[in-house]
């Protein structure tokens, strides 16, 4: 058994490599082993020694993906053979990420751990594209939801939501798209704009803007896919391209 | 007038000067002048060139704090006088920090905007405690709310989300802790757990943990005091110590 097992739970942001924080850039560098995500960059490797093995543990099309429980097993695994594992994480690791679930597996083997948050996508990706979660006049609150819950189900929550000025983010939500504006429109709240962003962060970014009645149709035209996020609330119009929007109909920008 | 002037947003994250991201970094070291609020770490300010000038724009208490209108207009002065501003901000610019109001107001000006988003105390303080805003079987979205609404009343917010499987973080809530507690208390949810934050990532972090029917008491014990988060959910009693803490009736890490 190596000396000093250990787990850091880091977040890597939404995708530019450059959203990492420098907290989490530094636990890279005393990696003995990294097992990383689909949506963390490749170029966030880097910053890890040459030598310390780096291991895929997320889910790609039309390849084996490791489930949960796999994985826990593969980080307590690496810390006894290695030492101390960074486990890379898109965006926050404890945003719809399970991290608490990899915590709590490592630790029963009284394996030291700790927490490196990161950007969550919920809130920096509409930020780098001018939509504030909240702003004074618009929204009082913002609240995060995920599109997937454990029954695949949308999550009855969005029903309070969409009675309070909240700002609303559903994270990979483009599946339930359909169930989320019947949502909207079944408190007259069509007229509420809302924006969808693919690949946030990235250079093969993509938005598209509407209203709760319109983004269905923008979204199929525009072929938006995941990973995305949909962002919905009077915030949206603060996007500078939203008014630009409506008279176009629908807007694109990528 | 300098050329080219521009403002750039920059989300100084929690208060650990290591939880900014690498990009907020290289925009700070291209900074021609920065103007930073009173919750990012002086620390930070070593990123930006010794000769761009530093301005403290934040409220202290006994001293003059600026109007956000005075703020918005130092921008546009800095940014005709020096150059590229590096608006310095706490947490995540977009997060109850009226970053929208300051770009709107430059953008007036025909000054170009950039926004880097921050960690937020919403989810990376939490996550640092290892309380992760979601879990499977705990939660199914969070809900980040503030204290302090523009009419200086709670949201109504709150009454919905206290509905709601959601975990909610109430940002400058501790003035308003005994109208948040009663919240819950009227829908039947005194033995929620409840965790209190004070200077999270910095430290000087105080950690108080109960639930809705006790928090009050401890906090006041441990005087507990702004800046502080207040998180509210079942993630709670993830905490190391959460268990510990019901056997001591208070608990209080420093």
């Amino acid at each position: 058994m190596k000396n000093n097992p250990k787990l850091t739970l880091v977040g890597a942001g939404p995708g530019d490599p450059d959203l990492i924080s420098i907290k989490g850039a530094k636990a890279l560098a005393t990696a003995d082993a990294v097992l990383y995500d689909a949506l963390t960059h490749p170029d966030l490797l880097n910053y890890a020694p040459k030598n310390a093995p780096k291991v895929f543990v997320g889910k790609r099309v039309g390849q084996h993906s490791f489930k949960q429980e796999e994985i826990n097993q593969m980080i307590v695994d690496h810390a006894l053979n290695y030492g101390h594992v960074v486990r890379l994480k898109g965006g926050d690791p404890f945003v719809f990420g399970r991290g608490q679930e990899e915590i709590e597996h490592v630790e029963a083997f009284n394996i030291p751990t700790e927490v490196i948050p990161g950007i969550s996508s919920s809130v920096g990706v509409p930020g780098l594209q001018k939509i504030p979660v909240t702003r004074r006049d618009d929204s009082e609150s913002f609240w995060v939801i995920t599109g997937t819950t454990k029954t695949r189900e949308l999550s009855r929550d969005l029903a309070l939501a969409a009675q309070s000025t909240a700002t609303v983010i559903v994270l990979m939500g483009t599946r339930k798209l359909g169930q989320i504006m019947e949502t909207y429109r079944n408190l007259n709240r069509g007229e509420l704009p809302v924006a969808i962003i693919q690949n946030g962060s990235l250079s093969n970014e993509k938005v598209v803007l509407g209203t709760v009645d319109t983004i269905e149709q923008v979204a199929a035209e525009n072929n938006i896919g995941a990973p995305a996020i949909v962002v919905l609330g009077e915030v949206v119009k603060h996007h500078p391209e939203f008014n630009h929007a409506f008279v176009q109909t629908n807007y694109l920008q990528q």
